[in-house]
């Protein structure tokens, strides 16, 4: 059905110009593509202009891929013309979902249906959104994190009528597009990220709620404690190396039991074995079986960096 | 009681010497301070030598304090000779109630009274740690983050004969060693730092538990998504630049009912009146009047400069 190369892509269509919808069409760009961005109405290209400059500053501090051209941006009011040779569509409207509807259900007409259409809502089912839409199966959700071109992350999953061929095509293309596509096994809510974010935000209010710390405190907390070991390894790898040699496994075995202390308000799930298991095998699997002192020394250098980055403050 | 300038300490005794004690043993040698390390056994000094290179590496390249010098090291398997001199000691030994409780005892006879002992302890209370110890208002919980020579974060409490003074005291003493403190309002398990980063912990077992995403997909969503920014803002000011010109406030009131969604496992707070204003003057206190786009280019300028130590994957 979807008959073209994901990685020979080289005019995308952004439905939409808010944050979103403008931070795709800035990472579109800086990858080298041709975008064309749909504009609700044309007095939104002046914010959208902004956020391109601010963004193409970035992008260029970091790198831009060959042939990267901001000349490679064109905009319009007209849903035709946006997507009119578009080999790829990402939309980014507004999350009320008869909007969405109406909208899949104009582009299933107008679009070929060899070409995917990907959605970046964070809160809406792709089932629910594709219900109107006579071409469902090459629509997908592809929920990435806010500035889309700073932050890589792309969680992904089909709706009732997606087929398998566009999920797997569109994490081809974002993975050739310099993104890190996760698609997800189940529909769940807030996806990975957000619901991780969730637990920690919702553990801060309790906090604050109860008097137990200030809001500066628990900020502070975050960016002196975990936070700069969280951009560079996720918390299971940070586990795995805590245990030392030992790993995973040994963090598991030992600390396991304090599970079970009153730490969060979050109920623990049981530590099955199975469960134990699965969080042992991912690390290793995930490590590639790089050993404690390659990881350590990875995590290390890393945050002498992050602390160089922050003016020398881990170390005033 | 406690007279001296906490910023004129030249003298530090680290009891212990693990990953913290060593850690810390690294820390203060960066700063500046003379250091004399207590082994429990002469064998220890093997890893504690391989400890403090590595961290020598680190430190070297983040900028040491003038003066600073490894030769400013010394070690002994003698308690009294550890803390002859010692202007302040920093305890790092085996999680062991009772181990601790009897060091207490001997320190307490053995040290000036006007010397604060802290303690690095991350799950006892310093109420039982000082259970025995004839001079206890001079002690005081201060938990670093691991590794302590890289992570600023030091959380304090004290215990129930613990003077404020001392409290105040350490606070100081930290502060001028290039430390962040932060005096804890009531005795919580997991302090801050912890609680958060085990309310994330708990949220990714759930998920790898109900088969919703692997160990990998995780740590892939936390490293390419939130993590970057949790090394330069706290979730607090993040979502107050989230909420952009309106901050806080606007992200209380527009996404408040959000909570209640099943988003993690983690029972949400009830959005009190008192909790929203709390965390609106809490942020805006923290931020000390600056601007949205201040903020925002904060961030932004961050995460570009994250993105390259990472080598440029949030673009590639």
């Amino acid at each position: 059905m979807i008959d073209h190369d994901p990685a020979a892509v080289k005019q995308v269509a952004c439905i939409g110009a808010g944050p979103i919808g403008g931070g795709w069409t800035a990472h579109y760009l800086a990858r080298g593509y041709h975008v064309t961005t749909y504009l609700h109405e044309a007095s939104e290209i002046g914010p959208l202009t902004t956020l391109l400059e601010t963004a193409w500053d970035s992008l260029c501090r970091i790198g831009l891929a060959g042939g990267a051209s901001m000349n490679h941006f064109t905009w319009t009011t007209s849903l035709e013309e946006a997507v009119e040779g578009a080999e790829f569509i990402q939309e980014s409207i507004p999350e009320v979902l008869a909007l969405k509807q109406d909208l899949y259900k104009t582009l299933g007409e107008i679009v070929d249906p060899r070409t995917v259409i990907a959605s970046s809502t964070s809160g809406l089912s792709m089932s629910d959104i594709q219900a109107k839409c006579s071409t469902p199966e090459r629509t997908v959700v592809a929920h990435p994190f806010n500035p889309p071109y700073l932050l890589p992350l792309v969680e992904m999953i089909g709706g009732r009528s997606t087929h398998p061929d566009t999920v797997a095509w569109a994490e081809r293309f974002y993975q050739a597009a310099g993104k890190v596509p996760l698609v997800m096994k189940k529909e769940v809510p807030g996806f990975i990220a957000t619901r991780l974010q969730e637990a920690i935000w919702r553990e801060a209010l309790h906090m604050v709620a109860n008097g137990e710390a200030t809001v500066e405190q628990i900020d502070q907390a975050v960016v002196n404690g975990p936070g700069p070991r969280w951009a560079l390894m996720g918390p299971c790898e940070i586990f795995h190396v805590g245990g030392g040699e030992g790993g995973m496994a040994y963090c598991l075995d030992q600390f396991g039991p304090a599970l079970e202390l009153p730490w969060t308000r979050l109920t623990a799930p049981e530590l099955t074995p199975a469960l134990r298991d699965a969080m042992v095998s991912g690390c290793e699997a995930m490590c590639q079986g790089a050993d404690f002192s390659t990881l350590s020394r990875k995590l290390n250098d890393g945050l002498v960096e992050i602390a160089r980055i922050r003016g020398g403050k881990a170390a005033e």
